[in-house]
């Protein structure tokens, strides 16, 4: 198997995907924010209050999901048709689990969307806690599960 | 210490950073790309040739660290001074090394910026190899160094 | 009738609309802005010269319409076929109303397209004169007519 | 006195700050949502919840004022200091009125930037309530005080 | 022939294409980046390195042509397939020739992406290399070829 | 000299500005628009209208000079402290010729921005005039003064 996006030049290009049918995409992402146990209790707090800090990443998740093609650059701009991200608390490993899921009908896969509304919510999360510490750790982003393209795949 | 990016009502605010004096601000931020030998051994070799991985990771990366502010949603909008990002190919343990500088004189840290950076670009990897692989994970995002606030912080 | 935009943890997502058929899309939304009769006398010499307030004012919420989503963090992001604005003014009243149509095929309503320019285009007419007149308002931001998805809607 | 924003051709420009000096720049705007009391009420029960409109009004005010100077033509890109929305729910008129506040040190003034973010903070209200009722208006929307340039300027 | 981008009040609009059917749109532009020997030398040099004053307008251009609606009013926001960019050298004339490919299945063309691919390959070409020439020179910016719409175009 | 935008390892970076003072920077850019005589006709026809093809072109313009460093990789971004635009319709040799002028008090220069907003300006004519004329040609743009850094620069 070779690399899809680099042309004749060896240089990078958006790959060619005009010649495809569109198909309905699915991606599911995950991402793992690691916070010591006083951090990870002010967020818990946080969580029964009005303003929380998941909900600002919630938001600032989804709106990057929208905005992917923005950043990665070899990336086809995609009219998504359904965002939604969910958190996970486990106090015992004390960390905050991310897992997005993103859904069009188009011609290529929304992996790098679910990708980047996990990264983009897990920063979120880094952002609104580092005042309280500074060693937190954004860890093992993956891709769970993607559906509609050549092959599915499903992270074992 | 308490979070400071709620406001009154418990709900998010831009913190108010108005009566600070600006000073030179450093972040140092590292993340982690994990890939199987064969995807690693094809980034290697267009790493020789013209157009690289990592020569589109980089800009990406770059790119990112700008427009920071547009993505987190409690982060000032800042006029970088520098901002840089250095790739490492570790054989042994099959992974690329992400490590991002920013500089600014300003009110606020750079340390968002700095991770944006790094994240930008694992993902750009990501992207560029996921065609090669479907079970790349992108981990250990964190911060190094912050030089220039109220208190300074190098990991050890 | 229940909010659409919360998941089941009552966080925000993007509504899935991939289950449904693209139809043709029709939203028309108005607001006002409302100047002294000085200012008022200034935009309407400004009509006849070459660079008008409106002018700007149409630029801008066109633009905005095709950024809406980036600004609305629930709203998808719509591949729009026709955006056109118009103005009108009411001398008696001393104000200029403001008229927005917004078009596509997709698989949800461009409401939020025609609301944007609107408030876009106001808030340029607003900046354009706020130098001759402090107390502007910007008012009455309303839907006009919706057309194309479950229940059409007129405003009476 | 004169519009500012024309250049010798009659046409628009940014207007040149460049001798100016920086000072601090305060500014207040405020707007209203008119929801009937169904709605009304549905918003307020989601105050409760963990994900309710008002956090991601909250969220997107604040993030389009950071873009203020992308929508408005002739704005200058500022990079603010501080941005805090705050929301008031009035029973008897059936309305959510919206206030923010926006600082910074600069040449120019921060009015369009607190407009911008009670603008968008009341559009997205609407787009978390259409689903319940097609008639929402956005009124009001208008400057409270400014600080720190020329002349201050204080609501009557 | 008329302007089609102007509405019945003679202010520009976006064109309305809701009506039309989706077809295969290509569209290749050119332009010439003029340099004196010794920078375009130092640019072939940079060629054979491992980060080239190339590879990062490729992106630049690329990055560039997703987001032509965000830049040019009135253009339509077109979900890309494709868009590649070639470069040439030429030692006797010592210009950078650029060479860009777009295509899309949709109502409108996309010479205009392909144009701003090309611009921004260009400007970024030149911001890389002002340091060692202030003289540099952007020129011959052109369509060579759009197919798909009403008429075919090919330079002649 | 040498190029000044690449890291030790070759690749790209943002040039390193933090140890520099800010002076006020001011850059001046041209570029032309080739158009034949029928377009350029109903160019000039659109002056006198409300609505014409330079309004929107330098609406363009300037807000794409406020976003020079999105779109040029290694770019800082700069709060600009002035910038317009100005047309001249040259009918002998059938074109009109774009200038723009842009200031700030920063650490690096705005040559760039002054190039991008002239780019820009030049498309956004082209996209107006596109469908009356097929062979459109954006030439000869190029810097014509740079003052405020490290050397002035005058074009001869």
């Amino acid at each position: 198997m070779e690399f899809s996006h680099f042309n004749k030049e060896e240089r990078a290009k958006m790959v060619d995907v005009s010649a495809k049918d569109p198909t309905l995409r699915i991606a599911k992402a995950y991402g793992e924010v690691l916070l010591n146990k006083e951090t990870l209790a002010k967020v818990k707090e946080g969580r029964i209050a009005k303003g929380d800090v998941l909900a600002v990443a919630q938001v600032a998740g989804i709106m990057a999901a929208k905005r992917n093609h923005e950043l990665i650059p070899m990336c086809h701009n995609i009219p998504l048709e359904s965002c939604d991200i969910s958190f996970a608390i486990d106090d015992k490993t004390s960390k905050i689990t991310i897992t997005s899921f993103v859904k069009c009908h188009h011609k290529t896969g929304v992996e790098m969307e679910a990708l980047m509304a996990v990264s983009i919510a897990a920063l979120t999360i880094y952002d609104m806690c580092k005042a309280l510490q500074k060693d937190i750790e954004i860890t093992n982003i993956c891709l769970l599960e993607k559906r509609g393209g050549k092959s599915d795949y499903v992270k074992v």
